[in-house]
């Protein structure tokens, strides 16, 4: 493999083996062995683990910013149709999973936030920068009257993304998408309801 | 110590060091030092790490349970003035501990519901009595007029669940008690309004 690519494939499987155990539970040698990388040559490509914690969180957030752009951004459909696809495709895809892995952001945030000050700031940053798409969107809703004009987007756009980390966390401890279901039932039933 | 106040210092201790860096970083030895009992009498209180690991759990649900009856079966206010109640004093709380450790149980269910299935069943078991214990307190609001007869308490007690859990782990985040505070703002102006 080129360099490059042996350093996206560590990355790969370092996501998938970080998703289903954690950051702290997985070793270097384990990831190295799935992505058949000779051991020792973990550090040509990362700093330390450290780093290579860090640059699988970069990997995922570039990949879901694309995802909820594909989302958040489809101007075919109304700024309320938009949030209620994107929470309807992580439902499927969540429901795909059999409810496992969660998400990576919100389990390295359990498991890092105390332990971890350049982890918390990082993953602090994606999760401000989720909230403000919601915010962008529910604002460009409010301008055109799907939304009522006296709501606050930013903190209706925390209170999406709260709910919506708790409900994924429910659902793979219920190993259940239901908590998805009564999520985006209840808040188009209620904060998002069309005034 | 007595045997039985060795045991409950052992799992006392255990419940820190889990609450701050998760069950699969804290080694046994650790909390044994913690706790001030010799190296190896581990054993003599619980048959393995796993075991333990229920136990803690155990017991936080056991004082969590307390904590719930308090607010949520205090008589002396109405049914949505409990669950107001319940909130602002887990905001305290979470402010006082500088929005580290999070929820025990969330912070578990995150860890583990995917590695082992004893502790996902016992979690699950725990999430529901918790959103069981919201529905009641629901129930009697719509029973007394506070919230509107049609709503479904079940669906709504969930989500309140969800979006708590989540509230609690984005401050953990941030380091900052504001996602819970628009948690309650939110909620009280939207889902919970009275009718």
């Amino acid at each position: 493999m080129e360099k490059k690519d042996t350093r996206a494939e560590i990355i790969a499987r370092g996501t998938e083996m970080i998703s289903l155990q954690g950051y702290n539970a997985t070793g270097i040698d384990a990831i190295l062995k799935k992505a058949g990388v000779p051991k020792g040559s973990f550090y040509h490509y990362f700093g330390s683990k450290e780093d290579f914690g860090l640059a699988v969180i970069d990997h995922f957030a570039e990949r879901y910013d694309q995802r909820l752009d594909t989302f958040l951004k489809d101007d075919e459909v109304t700024p309320l149709s938009r949030v209620r696809n994107y929470l309807e495709s992580g439902l499927a895809r969540l429901t795909q999973n059999q409810c496992t892995k969660g998400c990576l952001i919100g389990n390295l945030g359990q498991e890092l936030a105390d332990q971890n000050e350049r982890f918390r700031a990082r993953l602090d940053e994606i999760f401000q920068s989720w909230k403000e798409c919601f915010a962008v969107c529910l604002r460009e809703a409010q301008s055109t009257g799907e939304l009522a004009a006296d709501m606050d987007a930013g903190v209706v756009a925390g209170f999406i993304l709260s709910g919506w980390e708790g409900a994924i966390l429910r659902s793979k401890v219920m190993r259940s998408p239901q908590p998805l279901q009564d999520f985006i039932d209840t808040i188009f039933a209620t904060v998002l309801k069309k005034p």
